[in-house]
């Protein structure tokens, strides 16, 4: 029906005919002639519909906002003075000889050009007029070339692309598994996959060697500001491979994404091991765009007259530390009451500073209302924190989690806030994770998955199991983890053992993958992969404020679909045949509430 | 950690050092050296363990069937008359210098070579196993590669990978919807799709032009011999086409689908109404490889003195078809007994022929039991299917869906059993079907689905629409339905009809699909498209039996999962927070009963 697209018109193509198929993007009235700006998913085109072609104006004329025509023309230079060199079609425009008008078009609920004038919800319940601006097609068509680039890359390095499953069992993190009845098995329920894990597992016993996959995962939890029910992930793993292997395949596949699809040169993906990045930047996923480092005064505050600090400083599990900010002696109090507040929402009961005005003048160079507690130990602090004037220094005294997650933060906010961004792209790799934290109760958790492998053998995870570390990797950009993954325990006394200390017995083991474990005993390789979360990845690449703009139809923070008013009621007779039934009627409710 | 895979070792590489990693496929002992054949994904190399590696040769010693070893060392040519030329490595082994035990392995529940002695559901409860024989290897890398090969010819078409929601809205065919009940919505469900299909309209509508998907979509149905619960859909859509669009650049995908992955020329396409398929082969998927053909002798039969055949013929929805065998008078009464048998699932009440064993004889030259009713027609009869001395006729006289069943797979049938084919592969567009077929209650309903376009007008379509006929098409690859696809409403006048026809009025319209109405009123573009069945057609490329032989992690006819015991019961607790209670408390049974 077309010859070209809207977005392809350029001078080369002066004095030929043309046929354009899309959406009047806008319509003008100018001197008797029509101009139509036409849109199609490639650009915009300028259109003019002279009387002179009788047919063609009349339609021309008819044709409102977003009507949906066809147009014959002839490609011309515009006359000069209405050139715009801001638009790749801006030099010329279509002179129409034939207007067909495919479709009408009623006025739709917000023109294009405002979409900002309305909220979100209005723009998601109509999401197929908001997905008409160019820059929602254009981040949809850099998540195409993003998936085609990173499987392009992989099956170039002998991945195979392989299904897994989506209607599964439940699996150990079954707590937020979204759920299915079957009805052919009364009172059985399907799990959807919170990821394809120990699938990817079964396929490397099988042998398949490398396999990946870009498999949807679902996940049933209280929805953060950015998080999905169902996400993406580009899902990888390998056998007969070590760290070094995953992380330089899956390093080399991310730098020729960005390379190819950004024209973008990451620099060295530095390795860093866990305990250095908590301790620097209070978080194991740094943003090292930002010139700020936490620095450890435990040893200085022990004594002080202060409880707030000592306290910590002398506490197992606490830290003391100070955040240094080159020029930071400017900030007002307001702004500083601000960060305090700031840091509150992580749980600090206060943020102490010291403003370094005059270091010369020792003491009564500092501004500060702490400083009178710690005379004895200040200028050792300011030489450790390198401090000069015109700095301020700010603390973080507590329990270490509180100070990571608050002063980790600050350090994020105030890189944002004085634009103290070094580089476009900062990348690294975090390494050496611990096995296992605390959970509230004193019992141990796996920081990954009970599948992830220990640096250490049997004997000594035994003996000394808080203290170990995993074979885990994580990439980070920006501050924001790219994606995750490890060697897996391919040995069945490890797993056994690793279960054990997870105080997973046998029988919940078994309930829970006992097919893993069976599969453990057949000759499992050594084996290791990785996880991308794809939607954060395309959000990172195109600049994209909330994951919302890079899927197609996302749901809200309620998990609720606002255009298709998903989920919704179903009827008696569907439940009755899946042999359940509502605890209690639904609620009055909208599905966007 | 290794150099090569197992089956890359060939001749060239003789005298060179390298090292494999795999599984020991067999192991014998001979002449006080052990052989151990080592297989992983690429094939099979024989290694020599010598005793005078000592360290190796005990390691070697050590291992078993499927245990899995790392292997180092030199190639050389297998002595003269020990040589395999039907293995690819068979020129060549290992002689091995190291030998290293990665794991061990239980006794698997069946040896590889030995698959076939054990019955299915033992191997899918050990698929990670079963999927280690060469042949299922083979299988699912080259469905790998059919993705691969569809998803390249689609992007270079300009075709965008755009995702489409898992958790959505009950769809208009509802009744085999699998369900998620919601936790933040209590009382409302999701539920999984059964195709993109409105998903992919709205892209269009909101102008994406060329979408397409490699989309898993899900169906609670009685499994047929082989269908899945979760299958895979290549879904694509376009929009400012029409059929010879999309069929053009469908049948291009195939056909270089086919060429690259199996170096296969397929012969062209021909387009075939469905009248003339359901008249000349019973069926809307004929297979053209097979030839026999139905011939309407109707208007032979309206006055025979045999009800049997005259009532049909004189009903209006009856048929009275034949169906010649060339050479088909060999066919032993045993054998004929056997095809009335057959014809009987069909619904078949008999099965009439006519042996033609000598036509100069007249009616002495037939042998039938139903020839005395119709000599005065014989001779037309003879002549219209163009009988001659050694062929059989076999009749079909009912109700004409009947005689279209029955014959239809009598003839698949009988092309089977006599191994009629006439080529490999026969590939064919079916076309011009009808819009709708009556439903047991003289109700239309729609024969695809209620979106797709009609090729009439809206008049037309109001006064007769029994008679319309649709814009679909179906691709049909040796008697196998490959995809189906048509060109959709895109227009609201036009859609209301249909749905006015099809009997289902404004507020079901609204609930079931009002955001699809809404979206066609605010500017949509003409647009098609089609979806291929992936699984269907990776069983077909690879010569697979069963559906199951090209999943990785198959359901079986009840809908279970033999491996991971999926579906399985959750907690009261799980239940509880997700607002539903089982009706009944679940018998007691195993997941793959």
């Amino acid at each position: 029906m077309r010859s070209h697209y809207c977005g392809q018109l350029n001078e080369t193509l002066v004095d030929q005919t043309v046929t354009l198929c899309g959406w009047v993007h806008r319509r003008r009235d100018h001197g008797g002639v029509i101009f139509l700006d036409m849109r199609d998913r490639d650009g915009i085109a300028q259109v003019v519909v002279d009387p002179d072609t009788a047919e063609a104006f009349a339609n021309a004329d008819r044709a409102r906002s977003e009507y949906v025509l066809r147009i014959q023309g002839r490609i011309r230079l515009r006359p000069e003075g209405t050139q715009n060199p801001n638009m790749p079609t801006g030099m010329i425009e279509v002179l129409a000889k034939e207007v067909e008008v495919l479709n009408t078009a009623a006025t739709p609920p917000f023109q294009l050009d405002e979409h900002g004038k309305v909220g979100e919800e209005v723009r998601l319940k109509h999401r197929y007029i908001d997905l008409r601006r160019p820059e929602m097609i254009d981040k949809l068509r850099l998540r195409s070339r993003i998936s085609h680039n990173v499987r392009a890359f992989l099956e170039e390095q002998g991945f195979l692309d392989i299904e897994t499953p989506i209607l599964t069992r439940a699996t150990p993190e079954g707590a937020r598994d979204y759920l299915v009845p079957s009805r052919t098995h009364p009172g059985s329920f399907f799990a959807l996959p919170q990821s394809p894990q120990l699938f990817k597992q079964l396929l490397m016993v099988s042998g398949f060697d490398r396999y990946y996959q870009i498999a949807k995962c679902f996940r049933d939890e209280d929805l953060r500001a950015d998080r999905q029910p169902e996400f993406t992930q580009i899902d990888i793993e390998a056998s007969f491979v070590e760290e070094e292997d995953i992380m330089g395949i899956t390093e080399a596949m991310i730098r020729q994404l960005f390379q190819e699809v950004l024209d973008v040169e990451l620099p060295a993906f530095p390795r860093m091991p866990y305990a250095e990045a908590m301790s620097r930047f209070g978080s194991d996923k740094p943003d090292l765009r930002i010139p700020l480092e936490l620095t450890d005064v435990d040893d200085l505050m022990k004594d002080v007259d202060f409880k707030v600090f000592s306290g910590p400083a002398n506490a197992d599990d606490g830290r003391v530390a100070a955040l240094k900010v080159t020029g930071g002696a400017s900030l007002s109090r307001k702004e500083i009451d601000e960060y305090t507040k700031f840091v509150g929402i992580y749980g600090a009961r206060g943020l102490a500073w010291i403003k370094v005005n005059e270091r010369a003048k020792g003491l009564e160079g500092l501004q500060s209302p702490i400083v009178k507690f710690m005379e004895g130990v200040v200028e050792e602090l300011l030489d450790r924190v390198g401090a000069e004037d015109g700095d301020i220094i700010f603390f973080g005294a507590d329990k270490a989690r509180i100070v990571n997650e608050a002063l980790g933060a600050l350090r994020v906010r105030l890189g944002e806030d004085l634009d103290l961004y070094t580089a476009e792209w900062s990348p690294l790799w975090v390494v050496d994770f611990p096995m296992f934290e605390e959970d509230g109760n004193a019992r141990l958790q796996a920081l990954h998955h009970p599948f992830t492998a220990p640096s250490c053998d049997v004997e000594t995870l035994k003996s000394h199991p808080a203290g170990a570390l995993s074979r885990a990797y994580d990439m980070v950009l920006n501050g924001t983890e790219l994606g995750g993954g490890s060697i897996r325990i391919h040995d069945h006394a490890m797993q056994q053992t690793v279960l054990e200390v997870l105080g997973i017995d046998q029988q919940e083991a078994r309930e829970k993958f006992g097919f893993l474990l069976d599969a453990l005993q057949y000759g499992a390789p050594p084996h290791g992969g990785l996880a991308f979360g794809l939607d954060r990845l395309v959000m990172l690449m195109s600049g994209a404020k909330t994951i919302r703009e890079v899927i197609a139809f996302p749901k809200t923070q309620s998990a609720a679909c606002l255009l298709t008013e998903a989920p919704g009621e179903v009827s008696s007779e569907q439940l009755k045949e899946l042999n359940i039934r509502l605890r209690q009627k639904a609620k009055a409710e909208t599905a966007g509430e």
